[in-house]
């Protein structure tokens, strides 16, 4: 009971959704089923972005490597000088390591585990060493995949930078910085509050409801042509000032994408950067990453603060081994430590206890990450379909992970995820 | 008379066109002009793929440099090592070389021509060092800008690069590698009439004629999604076998884009990569280049391979080199010097003086590279809105400028460009 319980948080999974049989990960493999592949590609293997299949299992496995084929989009330039290499020491012991999964008797081995969640690359970084790296599917080393809803963590950490440097006041409201969200939900809500995700928000993000706003906000951010009939918010700011109030902020943690594009919004507006160039500049070039990275955007040029992100996987590794070194790296303070401290403090256990995510026990959520509040104070951001990067401060441990599970939320791959990273870590620890 | 003859060749620019009022370089400043400014943009300086001026001048100012924020592309990988930095030692007297535009009787010094011609950027390499470097409007040093039918001398340096290799016979047909294009005029044009565009093609793209073929191109490429009603071809390829014969081939040439499409498709079916990817591996790695360079693409995915690639200036400015080089750059032979001796001995001068172009007195077309037979032996990559890439061996100068001309064909900016050129090599070999 406690595994189905497990399994349904966030209402993204359902028992019909479980019991669904998936191709494996061998078998959904996209370079066996040739999307896109061949000159001209079979007709059958095209994909594109007006296709409701193309971002669904299996062409997701595909297109999640590929997004900038499909949609416009904006860079995230990567250092042009100081480019960071990692050392690399790779120990292939770990692919022994085992766990039991969440509601399993049975043990698997971490290298199981990477099919079981439709890998397609991950890192692991141990005392600033990669110790551990495979590719599978679409993604190369030198390929980009999206980070999804880890994108809303870049968003975060860059508006809890601006907190830390005294850009913005946390108690101060967001319309406040943006008097166009006034009348919105969002007026009376402080940056806070949108920072840690808890605003009352007559939002629904139930894709099995065809009346949830989620389809407004998405409607409006398509950068496709609007329909002829259409009469709707044109883009992600039009809609975000329709957004409704539903109760009182900052009693429930509820996570809603539409916090972070607005939160993308207040920055653009204070700082008059774009999301992808604030990012480059603060972040992305420092970090001496090598691979540009890149947003989707709506059809007005804003990129998708709440999941737009696109980027290398060793890029995004040097960004988790820079939160995890207290915002030093590349040898430079790239982000203040005080904004370190603020995350791995976390946010209101009680308030993330009331949301639907009350099966992450004892977690809190914080300048948009996720915050374990485990024996190890390991922190992490999330994206569908099994984006991670996880922060495990004690064993000294780094993890990124892009995965093209079947499943969305990220119940169907905790259980075989959660366990693993928290195994490799305590078998780091005791080398 | 002979300027206006000179000034309406191709049939791209006409007396009305000539006569009418442009914003000046400095008025139409995409800066100033504001388009995609601000969070959000004023709602009359928002552009999109689906909003015809997007693509026209002066909004062309903006979207020239910005590409991938409108259309899907694909990315063509810069260098992952052995990066290439060229020495500079900047020549300010350059900006007071005079010359006479053709048909005038006033001299105008090289400065006062970058913003007659609505320069971007320009970049003028003498003897292997930059001597001259300048940036405008919305172009910066490491930005890209939409290279337009520069891309036709990339695809055609590649067919060239295979025909030497062997990998392709020029005398063979079309048909014979790739069989879908048997029924179209391609089938039985040879490899060397289509790299030379000597091909006798049913095919306008005089584009005031509603009726012109260029339009059914258009539509069949264009990555969007087809109208309800549209029951033409779905890509570049399907269009590609609908293209009819009409006359001999091997005669007369006939800049028609189609051409370098046809060759991209054999190109990807003989070496089973994507333009962009046989580019990246074959040239854009080799050299060096810093920046990555990326192409639009139809909505099968396939590189608009007559004009779609899009680059950095010093990164184009190396290929310039290279070729100047005689295949040579960056410690390592990227093309064979037989490819680069049958680029600069050109091609058919007198196929070329039958065709629309011959107000280019002696000029021929070889492997998709224009070449003057002037008395420096240059030859040059020539895209519409100014694009260039011009080498002069004896000058040991490689120029190349990314522009953004109100009028599409370089008829309108010849005059104050190609005397302009050979001037400064004139000035650089004295001194």
């Amino acid at each position: 009971m406690k595994k189905i319980a497990f399994l349904i948080f966030a209402g993204v999974i359902s028992h019909s959704v479980l019991s669904q049989e998936f191709l494996t990960a061998e078998e959904s493999d996209p370079q066996k089923m040739g999307w896109m592949q061949g000159f001209p590609p079979p007709a059958n293997r095209i994909l594109s972005a007006a296709d409701g299949r193309f971002f669904r299992f299996p062409a997701l496995r595909y297109s999640a490597c590929h997004m900038r084929q499909f949609l416009p989009t904006v860079t995230v330039p990567s250092a042009e000088n100081k480019p960071y290499s990692f050392p690399v020491e790779l120990d292939n012991k770990i692919d022994e390591v085992s766990f039991t999964p969440v509601g399993s008797e049975h043990e698997m081995t971490f290298k199981e585990s990477l099919a079981k969640n439709y890998t397609d690359g991950i890192i692991i970084v141990h005392q600033g060493k990669i110790v551990y790296e495979k590719y599978f599917g679409a993604l190369t080393a030198s390929g980009v995949h999206a980070a999804m809803s880890v994108s809303k963590t870049f968003t975060g950490t860059l508006g809890g930078l601006l907190v830390a440097e005294g850009v913005l006041d946390e108690n101060k409201l967001a319309s406040d910085y943006v008097p166009e969200l006034k009348s919105s939900a969002f007026g009376d809500a402080t940056i806070r509050q949108i920072l840690d995700m808890t605003t009352a928000l007559q939002y629904s993000e139930d894709y099995a409801d065809p009346n949830a706003e989620v389809w407004t906000f998405t409607a409006a951010g398509n950068p496709l042509p609007k329909p002829k009939d259409y009469s709707g918010p044109m883009n992600y700011f039009e809609f975000l000032q329709t957004v409704a109030k539903n109760g009182a902020h900052g009693q429930v943690f509820a996570y809603k994408t539409v916090n972070t594009d607005a939160l993308g919004w207040i920055i653009s507006r204070v700082t008059g950067k774009s999301i992808p160039d604030l990012l480059s500049e603060r972040i992305w070039k420092p970090l001496g990453t090598q691979f540009d990275g890149y947003y989707q955007v709506d059809g007005a040029g804003i990129a998708f603060a709440g999941g737009g992100f696109n980027c290398n996987l060793r890029d995004i590794a040097m960004f988790g081994e820079m939160i995890r070194n207290n915002g030093f790296f590349n040898e430079q303070q790239i982000l203040p430590l005080q904004l370190i401290e603020d995350i791995r403090n976390g946010g209101s256990q009680e308030a993330f206890q009331k949301s639907t995510h009350s099966q992450l026990k004892d977690w809190s959520y914080r300048n948009m990450w996720w915050i374990t509040h485990n024996e190890h104070g390991a922190f992490t951001a999330r994206g569908v379909h099994g984006q991670t990067v996880y922060v495990d401060p004690k064993a000294e441990m780094v993890l990124v992970r892009f995965a093209s599970h079947p499943v969305a939320g990220n119940a169907a791959n905790d259980p075989y995820s959660l366990p693993a990273y928290h195994r490799v870590a305590t078998y780091l620890m005791r080398k």
